[in-house]
Protein backbone atom coordinates (compact mmCIF):
# COMPACT_ATOMS: atom_id res chain seq x y z
CA UNK A 1 0.00 0.00 0.00
CA UNK A 2 2.53 2.79 -1.08
CA UNK A 3 2.24 4.78 -4.13
CA UNK A 4 -1.36 5.04 -4.40
CA UNK A 5 -2.50 7.08 -6.90
CA UNK A 6 -6.01 8.90 -7.54
CA UNK A 7 -6.87 5.68 -9.84
CA UNK A 8 -5.68 2.98 -6.80
CA UNK A 9 -6.93 4.88 -4.09
CA UNK A 10 -10.44 3.99 -3.68
CA UNK A 11 -9.54 0.46 -3.63
CA UNK A 12 -7.25 0.84 -0.78
CA UNK A 13 -9.68 2.91 1.42
CA UNK A 14 -12.23 0.02 0.27
CA UNK A 15 -9.75 -2.95 1.20
CA UNK A 16 -8.78 -1.15 4.69
CA UNK A 17 -12.97 -1.57 5.75
CA UNK A 18 -12.45 -5.52 5.48
CA UNK A 19 -11.82 -5.47 9.09
CA UNK A 20 -15.43 -3.99 9.99
CA UNK A 21 -18.13 -5.83 11.59
CA UNK A 22 -20.98 -4.28 10.74
CA UNK A 23 -22.16 -5.15 7.07
CA UNK A 24 -24.29 -2.17 6.73
CA UNK A 25 -22.16 0.06 8.04
CA UNK A 26 -19.12 -1.19 5.33
CA UNK A 27 -22.08 -1.32 2.27
CA UNK A 28 -22.74 2.37 3.21
CA UNK A 29 -19.32 3.81 3.83
CA UNK A 30 -17.97 1.92 0.88
CA UNK A 31 -20.43 3.39 -1.54
CA UNK A 32 -19.69 7.05 0.24
CA UNK A 33 -15.83 6.88 -0.46
CA UNK A 34 -16.68 5.66 -3.85
CA UNK A 35 -18.83 8.06 -4.89
CA UNK A 36 -16.29 11.21 -3.30
CA UNK A 37 -13.99 9.62 -4.85
CA UNK A 38 -15.48 9.67 -8.44
CA UNK A 39 -16.67 12.91 -7.85
CA UNK A 40 -12.63 14.74 -6.71
CA UNK A 41 -11.58 12.47 -9.93
CA UNK A 42 -14.52 13.77 -13.02
CA UNK A 43 -13.97 17.21 -11.72
CA UNK A 44 -10.74 17.23 -11.18
CA UNK A 45 -10.88 18.54 -8.01
CA UNK A 46 -7.43 21.05 -7.28
CA UNK A 47 -5.75 21.64 -3.98
CA UNK A 48 -7.40 25.21 -3.50
CA UNK A 49 -11.00 23.95 -4.17
CA UNK A 50 -10.33 20.93 -1.80
CA UNK A 51 -8.84 23.98 0.73
CA UNK A 52 -12.16 25.73 -0.17
CA UNK A 53 -14.06 22.38 0.58
CA UNK A 54 -12.46 21.90 4.05
CA UNK A 55 -13.62 25.80 5.26
CA UNK A 56 -16.84 25.51 4.08
CA UNK A 57 -17.39 21.98 5.80
CA UNK A 58 -15.76 23.61 8.97
CA UNK A 59 -17.33 26.81 9.11
CA UNK A 60 -20.61 25.18 8.76
CA UNK A 61 -19.93 22.39 11.54
CA UNK A 62 -18.92 26.02 13.69
CA UNK A 63 -22.21 27.52 13.03
CA UNK A 64 -23.76 24.95 14.77
CA UNK A 65 -24.91 25.37 18.31
CA UNK A 66 -28.15 24.24 20.45
CA UNK A 67 -30.33 26.24 18.02
CA UNK A 68 -28.89 26.30 14.91
CA UNK A 69 -28.64 23.45 12.42
CA UNK A 70 -26.35 24.31 9.61
CA UNK A 71 -25.38 21.28 8.27
CA UNK A 72 -29.24 20.22 7.83
CA UNK A 73 -29.70 23.63 6.11
CA UNK A 74 -26.80 22.19 3.80
CA UNK A 75 -28.52 18.85 3.28
CA UNK A 76 -31.87 20.62 2.99
CA UNK A 77 -30.60 22.57 0.24
CA UNK A 78 -28.48 20.43 -1.51
CA UNK A 79 -31.86 18.08 -2.30
CA UNK A 80 -30.99 15.30 0.19
CA UNK A 81 -32.70 15.45 2.91
CA UNK A 82 -36.16 15.04 0.32
CA UNK A 83 -34.14 12.25 -1.13
CA UNK A 84 -33.93 10.35 1.69
CA UNK A 85 -37.65 11.63 2.90
CA UNK A 86 -38.91 10.58 -0.28
CA UNK A 87 -37.01 7.19 -0.80
CA UNK A 88 -37.99 6.51 2.93
CA UNK A 89 -41.94 7.02 2.43
CA UNK A 90 -43.58 5.77 -1.05
CA UNK A 91 -46.58 8.03 -1.95
CA UNK A 92 -49.46 5.46 -0.99
CA UNK A 93 -53.50 6.33 -2.05
CA UNK A 94 -54.56 7.33 1.74
CA UNK A 95 -51.66 8.37 3.65
CA UNK A 96 -50.83 11.88 4.72
CA UNK A 97 -47.46 12.45 2.56
CA UNK A 98 -44.38 13.23 4.44
CA UNK A 99 -41.76 16.32 3.80
CA UNK A 100 -38.36 17.31 5.32
CA UNK A 101 -37.45 18.11 9.00
CA UNK A 102 -36.10 20.98 8.35
CA UNK A 103 -33.29 22.72 11.01
CA UNK A 104 -36.07 24.50 13.04
CA UNK A 105 -37.21 21.55 15.30
CA UNK A 106 -36.62 21.50 19.25
CA UNK A 107 -37.17 18.65 21.59
CA UNK A 108 -39.19 19.13 24.65
CA UNK A 109 -41.62 21.63 23.37
CA UNK A 110 -44.32 22.51 26.29
CA UNK A 111 -46.81 20.56 25.95
CA UNK A 112 -50.35 22.53 25.73
CA UNK A 113 -54.25 21.56 26.21
CA UNK A 114 -56.77 21.49 23.47
CA UNK A 115 -57.55 24.90 21.68
CA UNK A 116 -54.54 26.25 23.10
CA UNK A 117 -52.40 29.63 21.71
CA UNK A 118 -49.51 28.14 20.92
CA UNK A 119 -47.97 31.43 19.67
CA UNK A 120 -46.83 32.50 22.76
CA UNK A 121 -47.18 36.26 22.07
CA UNK A 122 -45.31 36.04 18.45
CA UNK A 123 -46.41 38.53 16.16
CA UNK A 124 -48.79 37.52 13.39
CA UNK A 125 -52.44 37.44 12.22
CA UNK A 126 -54.14 34.24 14.56
CA UNK A 127 -54.82 31.03 12.89
CA UNK A 128 -56.91 28.36 14.22
CA UNK A 129 -55.72 25.00 13.37
CA UNK A 130 -58.30 21.93 13.77
CA UNK A 131 -57.15 18.81 12.36
CA UNK A 132 -58.09 15.03 12.43
CA UNK A 133 -55.18 12.22 12.72
CA UNK A 134 -56.48 8.97 11.11
CA UNK A 135 -55.28 5.77 10.60
CA UNK A 136 -55.33 4.26 6.60
CA UNK A 137 -58.95 2.33 6.96
CA UNK A 138 -60.24 5.65 8.01
CA UNK A 139 -60.15 4.64 11.97
CA UNK A 140 -59.22 7.74 14.19
CA UNK A 141 -56.03 7.69 16.23
CA UNK A 142 -56.37 9.15 19.99
CA UNK A 143 -54.11 10.24 22.22
CA UNK A 144 -51.55 10.77 19.01
CA UNK A 145 -48.32 13.20 20.33
CA UNK A 146 -48.04 15.91 17.31
CA UNK A 147 -45.24 18.46 17.78
CA UNK A 148 -46.17 21.87 15.98
CA UNK A 149 -43.57 24.35 14.96
CA UNK A 150 -43.85 27.35 12.89
CA UNK A 151 -42.54 30.64 11.99
CA UNK A 152 -43.84 34.33 13.35
CA UNK A 153 -44.82 36.70 10.76
CA UNK A 154 -41.26 38.28 10.71
CA UNK A 155 -40.67 34.68 8.78
CA UNK A 156 -38.65 33.71 12.17
CA UNK A 157 -38.67 30.77 14.46
CA UNK A 158 -38.73 31.06 18.19
CA UNK A 159 -35.11 29.33 18.46
CA UNK A 160 -34.01 32.58 15.98
CA UNK A 161 -34.48 35.28 18.57
CA UNK A 162 -31.84 36.23 20.51
CA UNK A 163 -32.50 36.36 23.86
CA UNK A 164 -35.68 34.70 23.57
CA UNK A 165 -36.06 31.54 25.83
CA UNK A 166 -39.49 30.75 25.49
CA UNK A 167 -41.39 28.89 23.17
CA UNK A 168 -42.99 31.12 20.73
CA UNK A 169 -44.96 28.60 17.73
CA UNK A 170 -43.80 25.46 19.35
CA UNK A 171 -46.06 22.95 21.31
CA UNK A 172 -47.08 19.42 21.91
CA UNK A 173 -50.86 18.60 21.78
CA UNK A 174 -52.34 15.45 22.04
CA UNK A 175 -55.40 14.10 19.86
CA UNK A 176 -58.65 13.49 22.00
CA UNK A 177 -60.76 10.94 21.96
CA UNK A 178 -62.24 11.79 18.37
CA UNK A 179 -58.42 11.89 17.37
CA UNK A 180 -58.94 15.18 17.12
CA UNK A 181 -56.49 18.37 17.51
CA UNK A 182 -57.25 22.18 18.03
CA UNK A 183 -54.90 25.21 18.74
CA UNK A 184 -54.42 28.88 17.85
CA UNK A 185 -51.10 29.71 16.39
CA UNK A 186 -50.08 32.28 13.81
CA UNK A 187 -50.63 32.96 9.87
CA UNK A 188 -47.83 31.72 8.20
CA UNK A 189 -45.59 33.78 5.78
CA UNK A 190 -43.01 32.72 2.97
CA UNK A 191 -39.28 33.17 4.39
CA UNK A 192 -35.94 33.04 3.89
CA UNK A 193 -33.91 30.25 5.56
CA UNK A 194 -31.06 31.64 7.31
CA UNK A 195 -28.82 32.98 5.09
CA UNK A 196 -25.62 34.61 7.51
CA UNK A 197 -23.90 31.02 7.23
CA UNK A 198 -22.01 29.41 5.45
CA UNK A 199 -25.30 27.84 3.36
CA UNK A 200 -26.61 31.49 2.79
CA UNK A 201 -22.71 32.02 1.16
CA UNK A 202 -23.34 28.98 -1.02
CA UNK A 203 -26.53 30.13 -2.37
CA UNK A 204 -25.67 33.40 -3.20
CA UNK A 205 -22.61 31.97 -5.29
CA UNK A 206 -25.04 29.55 -6.80
CA UNK A 207 -27.48 32.60 -7.90
CA UNK A 208 -30.12 30.73 -5.83
CA UNK A 209 -32.38 32.63 -3.65
CA UNK A 210 -33.29 30.94 -0.08
CA UNK A 211 -37.26 31.74 0.08
CA UNK A 212 -39.63 28.75 1.54
CA UNK A 213 -43.32 29.12 1.17
CA UNK A 214 -45.59 29.83 4.01
CA UNK A 215 -45.97 26.61 6.16
CA UNK A 216 -46.67 24.59 9.57
CA UNK A 217 -44.67 21.42 10.68
CA UNK A 218 -46.24 18.81 12.09
CA UNK A 219 -44.87 15.53 13.49
CA UNK A 220 -47.46 13.37 14.74
CA UNK A 221 -46.48 10.01 16.79
CA UNK A 222 -48.79 7.31 17.88
CA UNK A 223 -48.08 3.35 18.75
CA UNK A 224 -48.73 1.19 15.74
CA UNK A 225 -48.37 3.68 13.02
CA UNK A 226 -45.36 5.50 11.58
CA UNK A 227 -44.05 8.66 12.33
CA UNK A 228 -45.32 11.46 10.22
CA UNK A 229 -43.07 13.98 10.10
CA UNK A 230 -44.67 16.80 7.11
CA UNK A 231 -46.04 20.44 6.77
CA UNK A 232 -48.82 21.79 5.80
CA UNK A 233 -48.20 24.67 2.96
CA UNK A 234 -50.42 27.61 2.40
CA UNK A 235 -52.04 27.92 -0.98
CA UNK A 236 -51.53 30.84 -3.07
CA UNK A 237 -47.84 31.39 -1.99
CA UNK A 238 -45.39 32.89 -4.44
CA UNK A 239 -42.57 30.46 -3.55
CA UNK A 240 -44.78 27.20 -3.79
CA UNK A 241 -42.99 25.96 -7.00
CA UNK A 242 -39.61 27.53 -6.09
CA UNK A 243 -39.37 26.16 -2.10
CA UNK A 244 -35.02 25.98 -1.58
CA UNK A 245 -35.78 23.11 0.08
CA UNK A 246 -37.59 20.98 -2.25
CA UNK A 247 -40.50 20.11 -0.17
CA UNK A 248 -43.54 20.91 -1.83
CA UNK A 249 -45.84 18.38 -2.12
CA UNK A 250 -49.71 19.37 -3.84
CA UNK A 251 -51.42 17.02 -1.45
CA UNK A 252 -49.81 19.31 1.51
CA UNK A 253 -51.30 22.44 0.08
CA UNK A 254 -53.79 23.58 2.72
CA UNK A 255 -56.89 26.06 2.52
CA UNK A 256 -55.84 28.61 4.57
CA UNK A 257 -59.54 30.25 5.16
CA UNK A 258 -59.62 34.31 6.29
CA UNK A 259 -62.63 35.68 8.08
CA UNK A 260 -64.19 38.47 8.81
CA UNK A 261 -62.86 39.03 11.85
CA UNK A 262 -58.83 39.56 10.49
CA UNK A 263 -58.01 35.75 11.49
CA UNK A 264 -57.05 32.82 9.30
CA UNK A 265 -58.42 29.11 9.82
CA UNK A 266 -57.02 25.84 8.59
CA UNK A 267 -58.68 22.23 8.46
CA UNK A 268 -56.30 19.37 7.43
CA UNK A 269 -56.47 15.94 8.16
CA UNK A 270 -53.49 13.50 8.26
CA UNK A 271 -53.83 9.84 7.69
CA UNK A 272 -51.16 7.81 8.87
CA UNK A 273 -49.57 4.42 7.88
CA UNK A 274 -49.41 1.79 10.10
CA UNK A 275 -46.07 0.01 11.33
CA UNK B 1 -41.05 22.04 -8.97
CA UNK B 2 -43.81 20.44 -6.54
CA UNK B 3 -43.88 16.56 -5.96
CA UNK B 4 -40.41 16.20 -6.43
CA UNK B 5 -38.74 12.26 -5.64
CA UNK B 6 -35.73 10.81 -5.29
CA UNK B 7 -35.18 10.51 -8.65
CA UNK B 8 -37.00 14.10 -9.54
CA UNK B 9 -34.61 15.76 -7.10
CA UNK B 10 -31.23 15.62 -8.75
CA UNK B 11 -32.72 18.14 -11.93
CA UNK B 12 -34.16 20.12 -9.88
CA UNK B 13 -31.47 21.44 -7.88
CA UNK B 14 -29.22 21.30 -11.57
CA UNK B 15 -31.65 23.57 -12.71
CA UNK B 16 -31.32 25.91 -9.65
CA UNK B 17 -28.10 26.26 -10.25
CA UNK B 18 -28.80 28.05 -13.39
CA UNK B 19 -28.15 31.71 -11.94
CA UNK B 20 -24.42 30.66 -11.34
CA UNK B 21 -22.46 32.79 -12.88
CA UNK B 22 -19.18 31.00 -12.59
CA UNK B 23 -18.88 27.77 -14.96
CA UNK B 24 -16.17 26.39 -12.43
CA UNK B 25 -18.12 26.50 -9.21
CA UNK B 26 -21.50 25.04 -11.54
CA UNK B 27 -19.46 22.51 -12.44
CA UNK B 28 -18.04 21.04 -9.19
CA UNK B 29 -21.47 21.63 -7.37
CA UNK B 30 -23.15 19.93 -10.02
CA UNK B 31 -21.07 16.93 -10.13
CA UNK B 32 -21.20 17.26 -6.22
CA UNK B 33 -24.85 17.12 -6.31
CA UNK B 34 -25.07 14.36 -8.41
CA UNK B 35 -22.36 11.45 -6.79
CA UNK B 36 -24.15 12.65 -3.29
CA UNK B 37 -27.69 12.05 -4.94
CA UNK B 38 -26.07 8.69 -6.18
CA UNK B 39 -24.39 7.49 -3.05
CA UNK B 40 -27.81 7.77 -0.95
CA UNK B 41 -29.74 6.26 -4.03
CA UNK B 42 -27.21 3.32 -4.09
CA UNK B 43 -27.54 2.48 0.00
CA UNK B 44 -31.31 3.57 0.06
CA UNK B 45 -30.47 5.81 3.09
CA UNK B 46 -32.54 6.00 6.00
CA UNK B 47 -33.91 8.23 7.96
CA UNK B 48 -31.69 7.47 10.86
CA UNK B 49 -28.83 7.01 8.85
CA UNK B 50 -29.40 10.48 7.51
CA UNK B 51 -29.62 11.95 11.38
CA UNK B 52 -26.49 9.80 12.18
CA UNK B 53 -24.57 11.85 9.43
CA UNK B 54 -26.21 14.97 10.62
CA UNK B 55 -24.55 14.50 14.08
CA UNK B 56 -21.15 12.80 12.46
CA UNK B 57 -20.30 16.08 10.28
CA UNK B 58 -21.49 18.51 12.53
CA UNK B 59 -19.77 16.74 15.46
CA UNK B 60 -16.25 16.71 12.97
CA UNK B 61 -16.93 20.82 12.51
CA UNK B 62 -17.18 21.20 16.33
CA UNK B 63 -13.73 19.51 16.81
CA UNK B 64 -11.99 21.58 15.10
CA UNK B 65 -10.53 25.16 16.22
CA UNK B 66 -7.12 26.81 15.99
CA UNK B 67 -5.20 24.23 16.50
CA UNK B 68 -7.20 21.12 15.65
CA UNK B 69 -8.71 19.89 12.31
CA UNK B 70 -10.73 17.21 12.26
CA UNK B 71 -11.82 17.84 8.87
CA UNK B 72 -8.74 17.48 7.00
CA UNK B 73 -8.52 14.28 9.27
CA UNK B 74 -11.54 12.93 7.70
CA UNK B 75 -10.68 13.35 4.29
CA UNK B 76 -6.75 11.60 4.72
CA UNK B 77 -8.31 8.93 6.30
CA UNK B 78 -11.50 8.73 3.56
CA UNK B 79 -8.02 9.36 0.87
CA UNK B 80 -9.59 12.16 -0.85
CA UNK B 81 -6.59 14.15 0.80
CA UNK B 82 -4.04 11.62 -1.36
CA UNK B 83 -6.37 11.37 -4.45
CA UNK B 84 -6.51 15.28 -4.45
CA UNK B 85 -2.77 15.71 -4.21
CA UNK B 86 -2.00 12.54 -6.80
CA UNK B 87 -4.15 14.33 -9.33
CA UNK B 88 -2.39 17.61 -9.41
CA UNK B 89 1.14 16.17 -9.05
CA UNK B 90 1.43 13.73 -11.88
CA UNK B 91 4.24 11.73 -10.78
CA UNK B 92 7.77 13.47 -12.96
CA UNK B 93 10.89 11.10 -13.61
CA UNK B 94 13.09 14.14 -11.54
CA UNK B 95 10.81 15.87 -9.38
CA UNK B 96 10.40 15.14 -6.01
CA UNK B 97 6.47 13.57 -5.02
CA UNK B 98 4.14 15.34 -3.11
CA UNK B 99 2.04 14.26 -0.17
CA UNK B 100 -0.88 14.66 2.09
CA UNK B 101 -0.67 18.28 3.44
CA UNK B 102 -2.07 16.80 6.81
CA UNK B 103 -4.28 18.88 9.69
CA UNK B 104 -1.05 19.74 11.86
CA UNK B 105 0.44 22.45 10.03
CA UNK B 106 0.17 25.90 11.61
CA UNK B 107 1.22 29.45 9.52
CA UNK B 108 3.47 31.62 11.19
CA UNK B 109 6.13 29.09 12.63
CA UNK B 110 8.83 30.80 13.82
CA UNK B 111 11.90 31.92 11.57
CA UNK B 112 15.42 29.72 12.27
CA UNK B 113 18.97 30.44 10.95
CA UNK B 114 20.91 27.19 9.10
CA UNK B 115 21.72 24.72 11.60
CA UNK B 116 19.09 25.77 14.36
CA UNK B 117 18.05 22.86 17.13
CA UNK B 118 13.95 23.61 16.05
CA UNK B 119 12.70 20.83 18.88
CA UNK B 120 12.03 23.34 21.15
CA UNK B 121 12.80 21.16 23.86
CA UNK B 122 10.84 18.38 22.31
CA UNK B 123 11.15 15.08 23.66
CA UNK B 124 13.41 12.60 21.13
CA UNK B 125 16.86 11.12 20.18
CA UNK B 126 18.71 14.29 18.24
CA UNK B 127 18.31 14.29 14.55
CA UNK B 128 20.58 16.21 12.28
CA UNK B 129 18.86 16.61 8.91
CA UNK B 130 20.51 18.30 6.03
CA UNK B 131 18.91 18.62 2.56
CA UNK B 132 19.28 20.53 -0.41
CA UNK B 133 16.71 21.79 -2.46
CA UNK B 134 17.23 21.91 -6.19
CA UNK B 135 15.29 22.76 -9.52
CA UNK B 136 14.59 20.34 -12.42
CA UNK B 137 17.48 21.27 -14.40
CA UNK B 138 20.08 20.32 -11.35
CA UNK B 139 20.30 23.57 -10.36
CA UNK B 140 20.66 24.81 -6.41
CA UNK B 141 17.26 26.81 -5.23
CA UNK B 142 18.81 29.21 -3.04
CA UNK B 143 16.31 31.45 -0.58
CA UNK B 144 13.97 29.04 -0.31
CA UNK B 145 11.41 29.26 2.19
CA UNK B 146 11.24 25.76 4.18
CA UNK B 147 8.75 24.49 6.52
CA UNK B 148 9.31 22.24 8.54
CA UNK B 149 6.96 20.42 11.10
CA UNK B 150 7.11 17.14 13.10
CA UNK B 151 6.28 15.05 15.78
CA UNK B 152 8.10 14.10 19.08
CA UNK B 153 9.09 10.77 20.64
CA UNK B 154 5.83 10.52 21.76
CA UNK B 155 4.46 10.87 18.45
CA UNK B 156 2.55 14.08 19.33
CA UNK B 157 2.78 17.47 17.51
CA UNK B 158 3.13 20.94 19.48
CA UNK B 159 -0.44 22.05 18.90
CA UNK B 160 -1.78 18.57 20.42
CA UNK B 161 0.02 19.49 23.60
CA UNK B 162 -2.26 21.28 26.09
CA UNK B 163 -0.72 24.30 27.45
CA UNK B 164 2.00 24.43 25.27
CA UNK B 165 2.10 27.92 23.48
CA UNK B 166 5.42 28.00 21.81
CA UNK B 167 6.53 25.96 19.16
CA UNK B 168 8.45 22.45 19.34
CA UNK B 169 9.58 20.30 16.05
CA UNK B 170 8.23 23.31 14.31
CA UNK B 171 10.04 26.02 12.29
CA UNK B 172 10.82 28.19 9.11
CA UNK B 173 14.21 27.68 7.56
CA UNK B 174 15.58 29.44 4.14
CA UNK B 175 18.49 27.63 2.25
CA UNK B 176 21.41 29.57 1.59
CA UNK B 177 23.16 29.88 -1.73
CA UNK B 178 24.28 26.68 -2.13
CA UNK B 179 20.19 25.37 -1.97
CA UNK B 180 20.86 23.98 1.52
CA UNK B 181 19.19 22.95 4.19
CA UNK B 182 20.38 22.13 7.96
CA UNK B 183 18.49 21.41 11.13
CA UNK B 184 18.27 19.65 14.49
CA UNK B 185 15.12 17.89 15.41
CA UNK B 186 14.30 14.32 16.87
CA UNK B 187 13.92 11.23 15.49
CA UNK B 188 10.48 10.81 14.52
CA UNK B 189 8.30 8.12 15.49
CA UNK B 190 4.96 6.20 14.18
CA UNK B 191 1.69 7.54 15.69
CA UNK B 192 -1.83 7.23 16.03
CA UNK B 193 -3.92 10.16 14.31
CA UNK B 194 -5.69 11.64 17.04
CA UNK B 195 -8.74 9.70 18.22
CA UNK B 196 -10.54 11.02 20.39
CA UNK B 197 -12.72 13.05 17.89
CA UNK B 198 -15.36 11.92 15.68
CA UNK B 199 -12.64 10.42 12.80
CA UNK B 200 -11.36 8.25 15.71
CA UNK B 201 -14.87 6.87 16.37
CA UNK B 202 -14.95 6.39 12.42
CA UNK B 203 -11.85 4.35 12.09
CA UNK B 204 -13.15 2.14 14.98
CA UNK B 205 -16.19 1.48 13.98
CA UNK B 206 -14.11 0.69 10.10
CA UNK B 207 -12.42 -2.05 11.96
CA UNK B 208 -9.36 0.16 10.78
CA UNK B 209 -6.20 1.20 12.73
CA UNK B 210 -4.78 4.85 12.84
CA UNK B 211 -1.37 4.55 12.81
CA UNK B 212 1.00 6.62 10.78
CA UNK B 213 4.36 5.22 9.85
CA UNK B 214 7.41 8.03 11.24
CA UNK B 215 7.70 11.48 8.76
CA UNK B 216 9.26 15.18 9.13
CA UNK B 217 6.66 17.63 6.87
CA UNK B 218 8.59 19.43 4.64
CA UNK B 219 6.74 22.61 2.38
CA UNK B 220 9.02 24.23 -0.03
CA UNK B 221 8.59 27.36 -1.42
CA UNK B 222 10.47 29.61 -4.38
CA UNK B 223 9.80 31.52 -6.65
CA UNK B 224 9.68 30.59 -9.83
CA UNK B 225 8.70 27.03 -8.90
CA UNK B 226 5.50 25.21 -8.11
CA UNK B 227 5.19 24.94 -4.05
CA UNK B 228 6.09 20.96 -2.93
CA UNK B 229 4.37 19.69 0.06
CA UNK B 230 5.77 16.17 1.02
CA UNK B 231 6.92 14.17 3.76
CA UNK B 232 10.09 12.32 4.14
CA UNK B 233 9.28 8.90 5.90
CA UNK B 234 11.59 6.19 8.07
CA UNK B 235 12.67 3.80 6.25
CA UNK B 236 11.95 0.00 7.73
CA UNK B 237 8.90 1.51 9.84
CA UNK B 238 6.04 -1.20 10.47
CA UNK B 239 3.71 0.87 9.22
CA UNK B 240 4.60 1.56 5.79
CA UNK B 241 2.29 -0.88 4.08
CA UNK B 242 -0.44 0.72 5.75
CA UNK B 243 -0.48 4.37 6.43
CA UNK B 244 -3.99 5.56 7.66
CA UNK B 245 -3.69 8.17 5.20
CA UNK B 246 -2.50 6.72 2.11
CA UNK B 247 0.48 9.20 2.29
CA UNK B 248 3.03 6.49 1.58
CA UNK B 249 5.75 6.89 -1.51
CA UNK B 250 8.78 4.75 -1.92
CA UNK B 251 10.74 7.51 -3.23
CA UNK B 252 10.11 9.61 0.12
CA UNK B 253 11.41 6.98 2.33
CA UNK B 254 14.99 8.49 3.78
CA UNK B 255 17.66 6.89 5.25
CA UNK B 256 17.57 7.81 9.05
CA UNK B 257 21.51 6.94 9.68
CA UNK B 258 21.73 5.94 13.64
CA UNK B 259 25.07 7.21 14.81
CA UNK B 260 27.28 5.76 17.53
CA UNK B 261 26.71 8.97 20.00
CA UNK B 262 22.97 7.95 19.88
CA UNK B 263 22.01 10.47 17.20
CA UNK B 264 20.55 10.22 13.94
CA UNK B 265 21.41 11.65 10.32
CA UNK B 266 19.24 12.32 7.62
CA UNK B 267 20.50 13.93 4.11
CA UNK B 268 17.96 14.47 1.74
CA UNK B 269 17.30 16.15 -1.72
CA UNK B 270 14.21 17.86 -2.53
CA UNK B 271 13.64 18.48 -6.29
CA UNK B 272 11.30 21.26 -7.38
CA UNK B 273 8.97 21.26 -10.37
CA UNK B 274 9.03 24.95 -12.49
CA UNK B 275 5.60 26.86 -11.74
Amino acid sequence: MRNINEHTITEAVLQGMAGCDSPRLKEVMGALVRHLHDFAREVKLTESEWEAGIRFLTATGQKCDDKRQEFILLSDTLGLSTLTVAQNHPVSAQATEATVFGPFYVEGAPQVPQGADISGGAAGEPLFVRATVRGPAGEVVPGATVNVWQADADGLYDVQRTGLDAAQGRAVLRTDAQGQLAFRGVLPVPYPIPTDGPVGDMLRALGRHPWRPAHVHFMIEAPGYQTLITHVFRGGDPYLDSDAVYGVRSSLIGDFRSRADGSHALDFDFVLECS
